[in-house]
């Protein structure tokens, strides 16, 4: 924390500053400048609030130094952690494509969009049986069976499946018949879910809040390692804005500026960032181009007849397709890509 | 909906979209034009996803043309509702203020709060016993204890108790022990806490999310609506954009907007749009002004103290201070408001 | 501007950042933490580049302490100024009223309109001769004959004139036949046209840009003040968001944030917040509530037949019934707000 | 256009909205509902004010159905265009890199500067002449010696040269001296230059404004192009958002919607959306992945000593070492690209 005194500060006003510090355990560090005092403050545990010395009189401002967040941080864990899912490794190299349809229909449709997914080369499973509905009067999933439905459809293509739960009650579910709990980006601040599936024993996909800044995305983060679990898979699908061509502008920058901050993975979700099919591809691409280490996309056998958000899933063939060109896209950044990431020796090193 | 056709688009592909319109079970109304071909659906009970045609072949746009939402319409209920809170009306010419402490700290503090909030013109106390903090290491509130504070001090000063729940666990507490189950904006599209809230027998204060379209908010109401309880509050309390001058950036016309779209009170949250206190009072002034029917103000007896949020907390006296400003600007605006608002013999007349 | 190192930053790293910090002449206070060291600096004439410093191995970030500007700041002309445009005072206690058409169409039209404005009590007459529109194909204004019927109304209402200069050649005609220059929202950051309007020798009404900070908006004043010109009036005028109930969003804590970093009078403009005439009374309302030193706003004597933005301007008698309401909650602010704003004896006390 | 009436819209309202149009020229096509009646328009040459029925009494919302750009649009114009500087082509499956300095600060440093970019892989050299600076106390630019100095880096290396113009009078200078007109965010809406450039006779490359739409961008190519200049390259640099860990937020799926909506060349600087070195090479490829027709890109020999966004700007190294992964991505892109963009035989194919 630095607070800087306002150019006319006076020497009382300082003083009760540096009282101030000293009274709440910490040193405060006196830095006298040109037009104004800065006083520095050390022996914090963590960050302070800026507004504890604002309201002082003759200080003009408190500027934060240190970051909030700890087990999340990559200066703690300075190696690219790697998170299983049902066996399937995310993070510092290993690359993995979730792929599915935004609700769970029916039997018939989980189970020819989940041979789809397999087919185009996806490792996972997605599929919404517990759907968050800006209406009540929208389909809002088929629930447990919808998990039942997605269950089968794991026995008979062997993709892991990540599936969302909306609250405690659905996390019971997800926890015993999925492989990995979804956060949606409506929950990512809902900080009893978050504690809860900090608890569940399963890897958690969090997805970015609609306007959440990294730091709050990381510190929700920082809510379910604070629990003792660190499987923790972050994806990034787009943040509102005035703009109104896509359903929301997939903030791409957000993918390497996460890996600089968190050791964390981080996926990207072009289908809700796109809204429409056409960008999904273009979408896509851009996150891997930008270093993703995985992708989950929106597929559905017959999108004009989907519950939900068709228009931004992509029939098998378009999913086959793109895979394909994020495969070449994936060779054509190797050199460049895994070596900065993974330190050889490292514990996040792929197998 | 009105489906826009491209400006090449051929007669079978017209011919396709009205075949889907029909099978939908709808009407198409195709409407020639100079450049291009257009159609309106009519039949359809509620609002069409416009992706349904976007996706065919030979559509350009596909536009929306009704509200999804009926229960918290203006239209569907012509009068402004009145909404009581432990005997306090709000709405409909009746304009009320909730005054407390962000966090219920200790009995003294909570105590000091009420009598300033009470003696300062205030008709609600407010004060968070379950804390929504973006930090998993911050004070996270006294819980159950605090609600019994809170009781506390309504036995003592009659102002009934406005208070937040965070999940279905603080839900219960809330509704045994406050008057008004507070919904804050990180919970707007918490859909099970809305639902939950709507069964709960008690009127709601319902936060606009930090990025929540005027849609989705009153979306949110209706979930609480379409559970049977029509006694919805809702609270305009900033939302994030690039300033950075304040927390939030206060968004005063959601006040005549929402009056104009919707039958609930609607008011305003000066203190956590400012951030900063010197800012709280402008802008409390600024959502009178506009018409709020009601504020919601953190006051503290010492906000040097606080442990949350005390730098835009008011001090008892610079509350009462804002309080006579607030009482001379509804009188200023007296003549034109009411009668406007009100017609003369509708159910929503101030007795 | 405070330098923070990295946690693991080496010996090496830091003595290389005071090196830096010296070579460009400049004083480096190191400040030994827990967890890491900061590098306070001094002796820096004004702002510096954060990133001079964040390219160098071993920091963290570095975060400036000082304001870029100097001319427009109340640190530095602590009393508020008041600007004359035509004889009519603004600021520091000075409220004023602009109105008039969005562009002059016709002699009749602003005729019609300047006594409009006269008749409801606004002090200063606007309309736009040179407009800047989105479309090349849309209406430019009547340019040079535009202003000819304004100062024609000028001569019959005794109103002075503010009008939009878009370039140095409207700049000119603006000058020679006009009482005060606007620059518009697109033109904010128009550096030659600040320039140019800071010779020119007439005061200057600047208009915030669509997505401008507070900081970028006094710069742009302070573009005009360091030519010699110190009569400039901001003006807030909603900024863009994701919010679409309005066209833009007032950002009214604008007011009171400005009215604290600078000395210049603030006002709002409601008509291009609003877009929407229904919304323009509580916006000019809202304004005036939290401080602002006056309002711009739009008239039409048949907003039906504008040729711009007729949609937003007020009928004279919506105008004359918005004006009583405005000066009844002046008075209602009247106690609280001058004898803050303005000390006893200072400069811009009002005569 | 599509009026929607009200429910409750009385016939009288209806016949009074018909006549409206009728009036204006146009053909009114009522469509009635189940709750409420619609009316189409036909015959409008253009699209129309909405607001110009919304003030109607029974009218509930105006809802425009034709886009307002012409010129610019891949409606009008099928195919995708080249545009060529200096003999080099961008666009229709013709890529090209723009590097070079932010600002030109010496011979010695804009001709190192323009080795580094042949030898890296540029096609095109850029860097500032004139500078738009936030602070009238910031480096302005070289003005017409930087601009002889470019010129003297062509001659050297063949690079054609893109540089901005601020105003009319650096304009002149730009279209006699260099090969491409730049027109800076800041400048998007300052139509008076954007006419000029459109006279001029040279190439125009279009950065995006701040906060603008794809739509106001379009009008703003639409405003040169109306002059018979079709040579416009657009330029996507990031969008101001609440996101605070990039200058700003890249807006990549603006690049494939612009290629569906306008057949004009669109690039992607990601150096001004970085604003850090660290996320230049990431938005690049994210840029190139997601089908941009070409790159501008800030390189600087020593960027420590850089007068103006040094951060920002990649070393020689950097930026070759970034050029081949540009070229591997751009060769794993290939057979999915080209096919879909330019149609055998199309005008815009590459030879």
């Amino acid at each position: 924390m630095l607070i800087v005194m306002q150019a006319g500060a006076t020497q009382a006003e300082i003083e009760r500053v540096l009282a101030r510090v000293r009274e709440l355990g910490f040193t405060p560090h006196p830095i006298p400048g040109r037009h104004r005092v800065a006083v520095g403050i050390t022996g914090n545990p963590g960050p302070l609030d800026p507004h504890l010395f604002e309201v002082l009189p003759g200080v003009k401002e408190a500027i934060p130094v240190s970051r909030p967040y700890k087990l999340v941080s990559r200066e703690t864990h300075p190696e690219s952690s790697v998170v299983e899912v049902g066996g399937v490794p995310i993070g510092a190299g290993h690359f993995a494509v979730i792929a599915g349809p935004c609700s769970v229909e029916s039997r018939e449709q989980v189970l020819a969009a989940a041979r789809a997914a397999r087919s185009g080369g996806a490792q996972l499973l997605r599929g919404g049986a517990f759907k968050p509905r800006t209406s009540p009067y929208a389909f809002q999933g088929l629930g447990r069976q919808g998990l039942e439905l997605l269950a089968e459809a794991r026995a008979e293509t062997g993709l892991p499946v990540v599936t969302e739960a909306l609250d405690l009650h659905s996390l019971e579910a997800v926890v015993e018949l999925a492989d990995c709990i979804q956060i949606g980006a409506r929950s990512m601040q809902n900080f009893s879910l978050l504690r809860e599936a900090g608890r569940a024993g399963k890897p958690v996909l969090l997805k970015r809040g609609l306007a959440a800044t990294l730091e709050e995305w990381l510190m929700a983060a920082e809510y379910i390692l604070s629990e003792g679990n660190r499987r923790v898979i972050l994806c990034e699908r787009g943040v509102r804005t005035f703009a109104d061509h896509a359903r929301n502008t997939l903030d791409v920058a957000a993918v390497p500026a996460i890996q600089r901050l968190s050791h964390l993975p981080v996926i990207v979700d072009p289908s809700h960032a796109a809204g429409i099919r056409h960008l999904v591809g273009p979408l896509a691409l851009a996150g891997v181009a930008a270093g993703a280490d995985g992708l989950m996309i929106e597929i559905h056998p017959e999108p004009e007849r989907a519950l939900s958000d068709g228009p931004q899933a992509l029939t098998p063939a378009e999913f086959a397709g793109l895979m394909a060109a994020v495969q070449r896209v994936r060779q054509a950044l190797a050199p460049r890509a895994e070596p900065a990431v993974v330190p050889s020796g490292a514990p996040g090193q792929p197998s």
